[in-house]
């Protein structure tokens, strides 16, 4: 079978598609678990060279998602599934209402329209977020039974694209599940756009040397869990049979609730005797305003009764995030 | 300054055009009360002629609201108020997915985009429906702190609807606001496309001799209100001031809950010694399992604290329904 990942060229996406050549496997619309013969990643950008396998064929496309035949190029055969992570982030939304509308929801739709046309019920895994969750009428504790009262234009897309892989699983026209991701930690490289890159730039840029500014509070909350958890929570969604999950079907992945200080304190166990660049609190308005809306605390209770894969805690993503991309 | 009614040859937008008349004014963007100078009926097919006024251009335009360079002509003036009440319904958006799509989706996004557009921040109300709560977590009694898990297309777009109308409103690009409506009762006429059809139709075909089919039990219930606090709820809701609404634009307009019982009994009641047709409990399944989607009871708190208007009941309504098309 083939794997269309869009937002390949991205830090899950990429991940993702180096896990799926070491599975080899996945279930196919049809229902059977088949050999993964073929994998597309798509991305605005090219995405970089993976490690081959001879069993799988590995392509990687540049493209605009918002382009319908784009899109519906990949999709070029029955026997497929799709990773739908493509998606301009929270801080970009803010910024380029335009693009976040032509990416995260024509583009959503580009790839809807794609898996529907073909036969078979091609199964469909898209990221949403917990920025679907704001607004006044939020409670403490968000969950898959919260009212979705997005403050971003993000968070708001997110939240349309969950209704319309509700419904378009609802009509049978594709198999679909929306993996309701925490802030994702620890992410390699330059910081995103989005407004929690500081969460991932706390640890990176001190581990590299580099001094941080938090632009936030100590004691500012967010659910967090590692990108290795993440990369298996969005395959687990994939295999989960679609009667476990029933007609509501997107679920929180499972994160867990950290204080900046958290973080901090975290490192400083996790790094040793390693050189650390210096950390500093420098509150930036932009975000702050951002870090208010999210939620206090969250509910994983469905992705726990499903058996979805979580991390024991920072200390164990410091460390793997090392080994992975720091080295000695 | 203009009003813009889409759907306006539709049952509410053509009576909400009429009150407009009677009404004459309106809040217009800059915040001052300003006389109605110009109303637009647009709709697929071309409205009925209304009562004209002297002081009042009203023109009906028939076209396809899909098509963005026809809603952005309508929306032709910095002064306007816009009411988009254009929608494929229930039964309709079941059958028909793309067209759901076509005109519930790319329509509301042609008339976000066209009041966008203009300078100032018109006001934009847009008609939303309880059809947008459903599924699994749906509690007992729905509303504004409910999340909403629509089984239905109709109610998906709906849900749509009113998280876009929210991120338009937060970003300053009009003043919107979205009226969730319970069952509209009683439409004259023909019965429509929806599945809460024969909400009406169990009032409005015996009034007028004709035997009627109960396509559900009688102890099925359902949320109304009759149209006049319908049409009166959507201009108080245009002219409700934003601060009071706050950021989450959609409220429930004021309903109440009945059984179908409840309904005969009012018609008899009410009908007096009229000659009323036969109303026979036949359940078709298809209308059935819609029904069996909706919720118990809704609570309208917001509403109520906010002064929008109710009525008194369906005997009531049933005695100015009487009034209003059926005559002695």
């Amino acid at each position: 079978m083939k794997v269309l990942i869009t937002g390949g060229a991205g830090f899950i996406g990429f991940r993702l598609a180096q896990k799926l050549v070491e599975r080899k496997v996945l279930t196919a619309p049809s229902g059977q678990i088949e050999p993964i013969d073929e994998i597309v990643l798509f991305d605005v950008g090219q995405a970089g060279e993976i490690d081959q396998s001879d069993s799988i064929k590995i392509t990687r496309v540049a493209g605009d998602i918002s382009d319908r035949a784009t899109v519906s190029g990949l999709v070029d055969r029955d026997d497929m599934s799709i990773f739908h992570l493509a998606s301009v982030v929270s801080g970009g939304g803010e910024k380029d209402f335009d693009l976040a509308v032509r990416v995260n929801l024509d583009g959503a739709m580009n790839v809807f329209e794609a898996a529907r046309s073909r036969s078979g019920l091609q199964r469909v895994v898209m990221a949403s977020s917990i920025a679907v969750f704001g607004g006044p009428h939020m409670p403490e504790v968000v969950g898959d039974t919260v009212k979705q009262g997005p403050q971003t234009t993000y968070g708001v897309t997110k939240a349309i694209g969950e209704l319309l892989v509700n419904d378009y699983t609802r009509k049978g026209f594709f198999d679909g599940r929306c993996a309701r991701l925490p802030t994702v930690i620890i992410r390699p490289g330059k910081p995103n756009a989005a407004a929690s890159s500081f969460v991932s730039g706390v640890f990176r840029e001190p581990l590299n040397g580099v001094d941080f500014k938090l632009p936030v509070p100590v004691e500012t909350v967010m659910q967090v869990v590692g990108y290795r958890a993440i990369v298996d929570g969005l395959i687990h969604l994939h295999e989960t049979d679609g009667s476990q999950i029933g007609v509501d079907r997107a679920l929180m992945l499972r994160g867990y609730t950290v204080s900046a200080q958290d973080m901090i304190d975290a490192l400083q166990r996790v790094a040793g005797d390693r050189k650390l660049g210096k950390i500093t609190v420098e509150p930036d308005p932009f975000i702050v305003a951002i870090c208010k809306t999210w939620p206090r605390d969250a509910s994983y209770k469905r992705a726990e009764a499903l058996g979805f894969p979580c991390d024991s805690g920072l200390d164990e993503v410091i460390a793997y995030f090392i080994e992975d991309y720091v080295g000695d």
